[in-house]
C-alpha cells in the first residue's frame, strides 16, 4: 500500500478515543466525539467542494484547488473507513480485485 | 505512490479519447466523452452512495458494502483528476505535505 | 399549502405500488419499486446538479439551469417525504413554525 | 404560490447586503457575505444530511427529523436561488410546466 496513505491511516487510527486521543487537541478525535454523522456529513461536504473546485478550474480558477479538496475527500474517506473498522488497503484490494477481474479497470457489467 | 492507484491512473489515462480510448467498449471513455458534468456528477452520486452504505452498517448490514462504494468514490475522484491534467500523486502529495506540516494529520489552523 | 405542490402530492402518492401504480409506465413508480436507496440517491444527485447549474450561471450558462435542477431536487424531496409517510405540507409547517419563532427566517440559534 | 414560501422570499430578499442585509446579525445575510461557494455547500451538507435522516427513520428514529432537514434543504435552496435572480414561483411554475405537459408528474422522457 501507499506509504503516505499506511502513516495517514495509522494517525487517524491513534486519534480514536479509546487509543488516547483527544477532542479539545485533534479535529479527527473531535470528529470520532462528534459521532458517525459529523464524519459523514464530512463526506458529502468535500464531495460538493471538490465538484465546485472542478466547476471553477472551466472559470480559470488555478487547478491545485481541486487537489485540495480531492486530499480532503480522501482524507475524510478514510476516517469514515476507520470509524466502521475499515481501511485504506480495503479500498485498494478491492479497486486492484476489479483491474484483475475485468483486465481494466471498468465497470462495464453495472448497470448504473 | 501506491503501486494499485499508478496502474489505475495509466489505465484511466488511456481511456481518453485523445489516447484512443472507445466510448463504446469502455466505461471511462464514455465518461470522458460525456463530458465534465457526467464525471462530476458520478462524484456527488458515489459520495451519496458511501454515506448510505455506512448508514447501512449501523442497521445489521456488512462492511463491504461501504469499502465497494468508496472505492467507487476514489475510482471516480481519479477520472475527475485526470480529466483535469492531475493524478493520485497530487492527492498523495498534497496529503504528505500536510502530515509533514503538522507532524499529525490534522486540519488544526483550518476554519471551516 | 401551494396548489401545484398539494397536486404534485397527490400524483405521487397514487404512484405507490399499493395505490395501483404500475412501474413500467410511471418514473414515479419505478422509483418506489425499487426502494429507499434509489429514492434518496436522486436526492443526493439532484443536489449535485444544481450545485453545478449555479456555478454555470457564473460560467454564462443560462439560470433557467438552476431553475431546471432545483424543480428535480423539491420533486424528488417530495417522492422521498412520501416514502416515509410525509408531505410538502410538513415542510412548509416547519418552515412557518420556525418564522413564526423568530419573527425571521434565520437559524440564529443553531450552531451549525 | 404558496404564502409561507413567498413570506420567505421576501425576508431572503430582505437580507441581501443591498438591500440593508447585516452579516452580523443575520444568517441568512452572513450567507450572502460569504459567495457562492458558502451557499451552495449548504445546499450540498443538507442533502447529505436529509439522506441520512430518512436512513436512521428506518433505524427507529422519528420522521420529524426529515421533516426538519427537508425544510433546510428546501430554504437553502431558496437562498440559492435568490443569489442567482431567482425564486421559489419559478421553481413551482416549472413543476407546474411539467405537470401540464404531461398529465402526469413524470419524467417519462428524460434518459437520466
Amino acid at each position: 500500500m501507499s506509504e503516505i496513505l499506511r502513516r495517514i491511516a495509522a494517525v487517524i487510527e491513534s486519534r480514536k478515543l479509546e487509543n488516547g486521543g483527544n477532542p479539545e487537541k485533534s479535529y479527527v478525535s473531535s470528529l470520532f466525539a462528534k459521532g458517525d454523522d459529523a464524519i459523514l456529513k464530512k463526506v458529502g461536504e468535500e464531495a460538493t467542494e471538490s465538484v465546485m473546485a472542478a466547476k471553477d478550474i472551466r472559470n480559470n480558477m488555478p487547478a491545485e484547488k481541486l487537489t485540495y479538496e480531492v486530499a480532503d475527500l480522501w482524507f475524510h474517506s478514510m476516517i469514515m473507513l476507520s470509524r466502521f473498522g475499515l481501511g485504506p488497503d480495503d479500498v485498494l484490494n478491492e479497486l486492484a480485485r476489479r483491474e484483475g477481474l475485468s483486465g481494466l479497470v471498468e465497470k462495464a457489467n453495472r448497470n448504473k
